[in-house]
């Protein structure tokens, strides 16, 4: 039994990124409203409208600004680029306070042989978030999910499981009933932050699949 | 296209535990030849021959023996614990030489919090059985298959992915194709040794998962 999210308003930080921006428009889509969230006041705004006319994103509602108005939503995911992830939260401690933060942060990185875990001195980049942000309820989801497909109107049903990681249980069950708001995807409860770590780093494993198998590779559990 | 692996012995090093009995009486009903090792050859022994009576394990052929005659066979899995691991493996590197490899052990703690990942100086214990045994072919599989559900007779398919990690190509084939030789299960490549870390700690997660929803969890990977 997850609580009933259907009215809670949804920031994204660097919601103009590709995972920003897919999980902006599949939450319009499954009806949410929506800021999306930039440095840039003019680019969240352009994004937003850009969003706003893709096929089905008016069964939400989206606008657009800067990082501290979508910072100011009661749910609030921060879908950053690792390196700008430790001062965009800093800068932003204010605004999420009391709110429910959603870390999908996947710090990796790239050589000529594939992608590879970082390491983060606070274990997980969601431990890090927890650490600079201890008023904020930090969890930690939507690290797998395939921006290609998030962002194409032409998938309508993004077949995979959100693992939500979180020690504050609430918080948790809320984000694992924000994701199970798009079609297809289930919010399963995966632990704690303390065990966040590998989840984000299991990035590069998905990654080296799809390069594999050419494939855009999601995650179920099974017997859940 | 993967490997004919139908003809190849399969040793098992801590083949007496829970994850080692499991993975050999799956693989012995899928018509492999099995050699159950522990560290006292008597109770690899004693543990082939109950194995063997488990129903549809006639399928194969299994005996026992001390861990060193585990060693001897074409692939060799690793099922130890990670308290043993290096002192177990440096201890065979005479047998390994050549080999294929399967770790397939979890560095994890518990404690009143539940599960969490350890830290492995080398970066998971695949990559310190690659270390320590420099002239044997390291994969790492099989993490996160339930030995519950491994064990018991009356399941007659384990549906799950293994997830499959190695340097060697041919060896990571070889051993994606022994594990789809269990009902159920599927083998998938997921990258390089350096990224093995991440699905050890992985474990963890199933662990947590298993106690919030009473299950025996495993993986799926999608659109592969």
């Amino acid at each position: 039994m997850l609580p009933d999210v259907s009215g809670l308003t949804v920031g994204v930080l660097g919601g103009t990124g590709p995972q920003g921006r897919g999980l902006a428009y599949r939450l319009a889509r499954a009806g949410q409203r929506i800021v999306v969230g930039s440095r840039n006041a003019e680019r969240g705004i352009t994004a937003a409208a850009e969003l706003a006319e893709l096929p089905g994103a008016a069964a939400g509602e989206v606008s657009g600004g800067d990082n501290a108005a979508a910072a100011s939503c009661d749910i609030v995911i921060a879908a950053l680029p690792y390196e700008g992830h430790a001062e965009t939260l800093t800068a932003l401690r204010g605004e999420l306070a009391g709110r429910i933060l959603v870390d999908c942060v996947n710090p990796l990185g790239f050589d000529q042989r594939g992608p590879h875990a970082v390491a983060v001195p606070e274990g997980s980049a969601a431990e890090q978030a927890a650490t600079l942000l201890p008023d904020t309820r930090v969890t930690a989801a939507f690290h797998h999910v395939s921006a290609v497909l998030l962002t194409d109107p032409a998938v309508s049903s993004v077949d995979t499981d959100v693992l939500v990681l979180g020690d504050d249980r609430p918080a948790a069950e809320t984000v694992q009933a924000l994701a199970s708001r798009i079609t297809g995807v289930r919010g399963v409860f995966a632990g704690r932050l303390r065990n966040a770590g590998q989840v984000e780093a299991l990035t590069a494993n998905l990654i080296a699949i799809n390069r594999r198998y050419k494939a855009h590779a999601g995650i179920r559990i099974t017997d859940v």
